[in-house]
């Protein structure tokens, strides 16, 4: 197989079929996605037998255990497939929108109605579900796909994307709205992320490697969420018992997750009467803690923190602590190491947390509330296809109107310029 | 001197500055653009030693008369740099806004604050007005500028940004917020669209070969510009003497900008009573015409429009006109050859001028006004930096908003995730 061609092809394909999903209404496009939804639910026994022979070829190939269970698509992960689908079919559409219209001195209107971008390429590890969330985000912003999901997941994401097509089929879109790239060669996804001629933009969902390999070779512009090193600041005169709630919630709640916190930086003043209650709390949820030298003043029994650790997106129990001199400090602390992603201030007064928010270069900004909420759903957004470390087009979680934008219309009335 | 380096020191204090910029109020902002403006008026005489060092050189060099002309700052020129900074001081600030705070389920509250981009590099030719323009903006707009005009103009710019410079410094704000490149070695160029470390995108301002230029080897996002190849279709059924008015506005109100009409498109029952009286008016204007062939059945005078003609923005006095069947094919031909510049329908029904305002993917879509609109000040914007003719983060005229992003703020009162 000649893979430039063949992605071309699926190109031409998707930017054709890009136009007509455009051009289509609301209703139909929510067909479509319901369509796809009885389609999936009628197609369980195909479904199961495709993602057995990837599991198959997963453990003949020796994946490990957490990348198995992420392949596997059990009845439930179908289930959660499926309400997934109802729940984006039931989204308000982003699409033909009209904002901001108003009449100019020439008489001339002008306004900005929000568009889909065209042809966005989905690249993504070996979870199957990607597959219907990510073209069921893109469908239903009036978006065609290109999809290129890990190559141990093939069966699986072809005998899913069958089912999204009878959807499309049923509500008269083209099938190419939605393609898989049918071939495991790597040379695909170089191809996939520089034809800007077909693909708008390009949407990384996987590890860090993926995304930086993904974010260097592109030539068609990525969103992409790289780590995240997120913190927590509490601030001089914090609420005691709201700085723990919050500084335990962001960094216990879960660990592997992007919004968790990574470092905890505290005001000197509040360091005495803070760090031994939260040291305890940590200990006895099994957090490892490094702290910076002050920090060890008072805690003497944690590991220090080197440099590395304030760049450390840990993922796992483990958190680095650094005592700072107030909110100058803390912000300064925070524009060096954050990855952008989210940070917090607890914090009483109000001057500092409108500064914290004014100041802190991040795409979510916090006062008094855990970092765990930088998520689409709890931002409601109504859905996530990603978060953005990035500040151009999208920052921060990554809804329905990311994957649009907005063009200028003007309304005239036989109007020239003089 | 030692370019990659000499470049990062730029970037790093660029870097820097941005942060002290973004923190600043708008108030302090406005005192630099306007003591930067009482600068450049005191130093007539020192910009005007410096303007005619380049062009004794560009002389010697034997640089053209349009690049000369381009190159020359005369009285008028500085009169003209002046008010730009007074009207730019004088637009409100987009930085800092809160727009739709929403309260959550959980209780967070949640809104998109406006904030700067951070370091803009301006990449421009011999025009040492675009110094000031861009400068100013990036300014207003709570960004740091790394400026590279072209080599030609190299005293002149270095003495503007001096002016500059005062300005800010008398305002409280760092040197470094406004930066010209001291170097004409091209390699400087090179290091500033690969440095995303320090730079957050690059606003090149020139001819389309330097904007391709960039646009492939940028490791920074671009703002780009690249052709207008504009459309006025003419719909069954349009009133033939608006259509008239704007098909001639659009063509011959100007020749050389990139909103000047380039293709012409008539419906086929339009085509025998419009093109007879455009003809005629085109040919008094003295527009070459090159038409399709229904086109030159009507007026077998002038020549046959080649493939390559719909392609082309001549930027000069010739049209090519193509009669289409309808809208469809109106809409087919514009989605193929236009640059996603501005296109316009005139038409007098509903149902077809919101199909064209929907299905047709520019950067503006007009109804009955002519494509020369297009145009930041027209569309009330108050300045412009660009007209982008990319998809994502800013499509059209790119005016002070489009040198900011957006943030999520979450306001709560200590909420955690559960």
């Amino acid at each position: 197989m000649d893979v430039d061609q063949y992605m071309a092809e699926l190109g031409v394909a998707a930017r054709e079929a890009s136009r007509q999903v455009a051009a289509s209404s609301t209703a139909v496009r929510n067909r479509a996605l319901l369509a796809a939804r009885d389609a999936l639910d009628g197609a369980r026994e195909q479904l199961a037998q495709a993602n057995a022979r990837d599991l198959e070829r997963g453990r003949a190939k020796g994946l490990d255990a957490p990348l198995l269970d992420r392949l596997e698509l059990t009845p439930a992960g179908i289930d959660t497939m499926l309400e997934g689908l109802r729940q984006v079919a039931a989204l308000p559409d982003p699409v033909g929108s009209i904002t901001d219209l108003n009449t100019m001195p020439s008489g001339i209107q002008v306004g900005r109605m929000r568009v889909p971008l065209g042809v966005i390429g989905i690249i993504y590890e070996s979870r199957p579900n990607v597959t219907v969330e990510a073209a069921s985000l893109c469908l239903k912003s009036g978006n065609a796909t290109i999809l290129r999901g890990g190559s141990e997941a093939l069966a699986s994401n072809t005998a899913i994307a069958a089912c999204i097509v009878q959807g499309l089929e049923s509500a008269g879109l083209p099938q190419a709205a939605v393609q898989v790239v049918a071939t495991s060669d790597r040379a695909a996804v170089g191809r996939l992320i520089t034809m800007p001629e077909y693909v708008d933009i390009i949407v990384p969902r996987g590890g860090k490697g993926l995304i930086e390999r993904i974010s260097r070779d592109a030539r068609v512009p990525v969103i992409k969420h790289l780590d995240g090193v997120c913190h927590v600041y509490i601030d001089e005169g914090a609420d005691g018992d709201m700085a723990q709630a919050i500084a335990i919630n962001a960094k216990t709640q879960r660990y592997g997750t992007c919004n968790t916190m990574e470092t905890l930086l505290v005001a000197e003043t509040e360091a005495a009467s803070m760090l031994p209650r939260l040291a305890g709390a940590y200990t006895a949820a099994g957090v490892e803690m490094r702290g910076c030298e002050r920090t060890r003043e008072i805690l003497p029994q944690i590991n220090a923190a080197t440099e590395q650790d304030w760049h450390e997106e840990y993922l796992a129990p483990i958190l680095a602590i650094r005592v700072v001199d107030g909110l100058e400090q803390a912000m300064a602390h925070i524009n060096t190491y954050s990855s952008q992603h989210t940070d917090t201030i607890v914090t009483r007064d109000h001057a500092r947390a409108m500064r914290f928010l004014r100041e802190v270069d991040s795409g979510s900004v916090m006062v008094n509330a855990s970092t765990r909420f930088a998520d689409g759903f709890e931002f409601g957004l109504g859905a996530e296809i990603g978060i953005s470390t990035d500040k151009l087009h999208a920052r921060g979680p990554v809804g329905l109107e990311g994957l649009t934008s907005q063009k200028y219309v003007v309304l005239g009335e036989g109007q020239v310029r003089t």
